[in-house]
């Protein structure tokens, strides 16, 4: 990769993971380069500039690794949503729909004050399942969810719609289409 | 919590997670404070002030967090150590054991290139074993595997040890008695 100009540039993509027809997009070569994690960390928060944000929340497992840049680069608290039965303490749950069947995403019931501003960020905005579930939770603890923001959109799934139907303001780097 | 001024006084501890007798040591407390999430990424950095990075290699999950501030702040890249089966591309195995069986951890192969200065994080040195498997894949991938940060360390388990035999510069912010 010797010009890589784009957030999109560093992402590869690799056919047949998790399972035979996916076209999996992989960040971790983005977020392995120096300069284009930067790049991402700063392209995520343009539509924010100058707001300022008390938490950052982190959707499990990629979506720790851009959260906790970017809770740094704010000088905000970072939190976790996991899957269920991951966090210590009392937690409160939202459950998602999967592909088949339903998952549970949980938040620390401590982990957000009620009026805080929370960006929620993940590298990839697939169903958008996860993602509402996450804002849903960080508007359940009374934290003012302002946006979302992902690495990469896939528009073929149409899931953006989701986000902003429910009312919440989008932010992604680049799509690729398949899916 | 209303006068915080170390890392420790961030970190609560929940009892009987995840099984009966022990204590657990939270760290999201710790990264949801911004204060304390900054300090933590500070210290953590303290003994190779002036050192120059490429990589941060992250434990899945909770050192994916401080991973990603730390490589941030360094302006590195990041390199996700996982479980085996979750990364997407071709991948080199270490296996490593537990209390009971043993486990397997694998990197990219292509993550590290050759003469790489990489720095390990997670947030907790327990029996050392995940750690000490991350190290072996930097170091096989051609890496130099600089040292490894830990903001809790558990001195009963003794474990610091093994990692400082294997040659390894080890850092702790806090340690608590008991686990």
């Amino acid at each position: 990769m010797t010009q890589a100009f784009t957030v999109k540039d560093y992402i590869r993509t690799i056919p047949d993971f998790p399972r035979p027809g996916i076209l999996f997009r992989d960040v971790t070569t983005l977020f392995g380069d120096a300069r284009g994690f930067r790049m991402a960390v700063d392209q995520l928060l343009l539509p924010w500039a100058g707001t300022r944000f008390d938490k950052v929340a982190g959707l499990e497992a990629r979506g720790f690794i851009l959260g906790g840049a970017v809770a740094h680069q704010l000088s905000a608290g970072f939190v976790p949503l996991r899957k269920k039965g991951k966090l210590p303490g009392r937690t409160i749950e939202q459950a998602y729909d999967l592909e088949y069947g339903t998952a549970v995403l949980e938040a620390h019931e401590d982990a957000i004050r009620p009026g805080e501003k929370v960006l929620l960020v993940d590298d990839l905005l697939a169903t958008g399942g996860t993602a509402l579930a996450g804002l849903r939770l960080i508007e359940r603890l009374g934290g003012e969810a302002v946006g979302c923001a992902f690495v990469v959109d896939l528009p073929d799934l149409g899931r953006r719609r989701l986000l902003e139907d429910a009312g919440h303001r989008v932010h992604t780097l680049c799509a690729f289409e398949g899916h």
